[in-house]
């Protein structure tokens, strides 16, 4: 007998109708003689309309409290499906975060998961019980509510399945699951069977939606065997695992951003520590800083260009040219026009014709590169905001179709 | 500086102008320096709407699992609550029945309270707090979620202001008091500026719909000072405490009961034990009985009859009926156009003109008594349903009109 744990999104359990659809998909492995955990997030629009309620009173509340009226929403969630369940004859019953013991960090709406007692849920699955439990949140040491940020109930869902060594974790979507670009931009784009976690963690940073990096993160330190898929569908989907089976004769995916904006400090004087001190800056207000490019200016001088989230940027100025004098540069540059193209695959940078292949393929689409950036297993591109869709198909095509 | 609980209803914290309004009553004690432990029920049709939603999955639902959801209801309320006084810079904290550790006994949805930690809450006072408890719902010692059935939030404040000594305990409605009858019935009744538990509890149990019983039992117990005031209307309410300060002249007020019927066991052996057999095998199918009359009937058997509610009425002839041979009573009558009115005041029965007083109004209008019943400090008769409002009418008219 195996544990698997299953974890469904907002969507999936939108409604009655859907509820009772995931409790048939939860049904089907309880029934093989698994032993099954189920992580839920709030039905579709709850969080959304409890945000509502919550500004109509007061708009400024504490994060404290908007976590404690959040909280409710997987709590509704887990005792419908419990019900669903129930309506099939089938022992399960529903636990919150507090009941389990998830023990979190207190950084209200965007706790860490620092433990997980097994006793309660322990003694459930010993009585043969599917154990049904809210996702995204967790308990802190002065026993409040508290939730886990963008990505939470995917968290959720693998450091249970750590936590309890289960055999796989499902992550039920909307999707059916990690595909090599986004099939809504590039029709043909190919559903990948495997995935190693890197290279879903490279994909998932920059920019594909399906699993949150958290999530992935936890995977890979924990060696939790994911698997992403449909629940609206019944078919395979992708395994994230550490080493996948074949050879890998090419990249995972294509994935663009275009929530990027790119800042350019420009006649920075060659002083030691000067982007030390740029990104310590940036660092304290919280602001994250993507790709960055140092480059040797006119006149003996340097440029530091940078990017940061659309959302940031006019803080980011506003901050550097407080510390304009401190920092000594000659002017700021801007442009929040941009985008980003990148390619993901293990192994892809020790195979030195794959980023000429990604070149390649721009330069026959007539796309200029303003910046490039890479990791081990990524090649990134800056490109203008209205050549990305280009790029992509572009770049897809080159590595997918030609095969 | 004193302890107060407050409790508003679900009709008090409806929208978000109710709850804002529910701040500023909150705040204004505080602001006198009063130390305050707030206790809430879920928004206006909160608990009906999840319900709904629970219907639609699985209409026979464990309580165990619609205790998991109906807590969200006082949950969502709290927090709310919480955010509107932080909105006017007040300090204060929502805290749930599992956070504050209100011990319950594990009958999902009818758990009686069994003890109160006081630790949480004393530290939140102590750093000068308002407090802000869901009602309605406690933690068993399994760790799951039980709700307190009918008047459970009332049954929270008080237990709330028994474990911390509260000088008054506030229940804040949509009615400015306790009145000498339904003022929708008889628009001269008059609200009671103090009435005895004794009183409250008859007046609760005959159909004032109020406080219930369970909350003034307890308040009775362990001498907590109940206020019921209007949350929509300032000004002072009816204060219900063990002895009132003026001297007593008249009955407290009139009660009716419509929800009840009548069952007759007609031509039953004078075997001893008889009685006890009837209601012992009705109380274990938790059918409660209220009104019981026994009279000798023809050739020297007996009658027994009894009231019970409406809805209990099939399922007791039924089990009446399974005995009969063992009961061996004659037949079974029934009648479920039955009411019953009440008149309730301390020291009643010790004042023999009140009864008589009560007869005399009846009499008067015309209305055929077919049963009476009297405690201590109350007089009920049951009559015919249509004659119900014409009843309270005529004795109101008779104790209030003609002083």
């Amino acid at each position: 007998m195996s544990l698997i744990v299953q974890k469904f999104g907002g969507s999936s359990v939108a409604n009655a109708q859907r509820v009772k659809h995931v409790a048939g998909i939860i049904a089907e492995k309880y029934l093989e003689g698994n032993d099954v955990i189920v992580v839920l997030s709030a039905q579709g629009d709850t969080t959304d309309d409890l945000i509502a309620k919550a500004e109509e009173i007061n708009d400024h509340a504490s994060k404290r409290e908007m976590d404690m009226l959040l909280s409710t929403g997987e709590q509704i969630s887990v005792s419908l499906c419990a019900m669903a369940l129930e309506a099939m004859g089938l022992p399960c019953v529903s636990l919150t975060a507090w009941q389990v013991g998830i023990q979190s960090t207190s950084v209200h709406s965007d706790a860490r998961i620092k433990r997980i007692d097994s006793e309660r849920i322990q003694s459930e699955l010993d009585q043969h019980r599917i154990v049904i439990v809210t996702g995204f949140q967790g308990l802190d040491r002065n026993g409040d509510v508290t939730t886990l940020g963008r990505g939470g109930s995917d968290t959720s869902a693998v450091a249970l399945a750590a936590a309890f060594h289960a055999e796989l974790c499902q992550i039920y979507t909307d999707v059916d699951g990690v595909y090599t670009t986004d099939p809504r931009l590039v029709p043909n784009a190919r559903k990948l069977d495997e995935i190693t976690y890197d290279e879903m963690l490279e994909l998932a940073s920059q920019g594909a939606q399906v699993l949150h990096n958290r999530s992935v993160e936890l995977a890979k330190k924990f060696h939790v065997n994911l698997e992403v898929l449909s629940s609206l569908e019944k078919k395979p989907g992708t395994t994230v695992k550490e080493v996948v089976k074949v050879e890998k004769t090419n990249i995972a995916g294509v994935a663009k951003d275009t929530s990027i904006a790119r800042i350019a400090l420009v006649g920075l004087q060659h002083n030691p520590g000067v982007a030390f001190q740029v990104f310590d800056l940036l660092s304290k207000s919280n602001i994250n800083v993507d790709v960055i490019l140092q480059s040797i200016g006119r006149q003996d001088s340097k440029d530091i260009t940078f990017t940061v989230h659309k959302k940031d940027m006019a803080e980011a100025e506003k901050i550097l040219n407080e510390h304009k004098e401190a920092l000594k540069f000659d002017h700021l540059e801007d442009d929040d026009s941009i985008g980003k193209v990148s390619i993901v695959g293990a192994g892809l940078m020790s195979n030195s014709g794959v980023a000429a292949k990604m070149f390649e393929a721009l330069y026959e689409a007539g796309i200029n590169i303003q910046m490039i950036n890479t990791s081990e297993i990524r090649v990134s591109v800056l490109l203008d905001e209205n050549d990305v869709n280009k790029a992509v198909k572009a770049i897809h095509g080159k590595f997918f179709d030609e095969v």
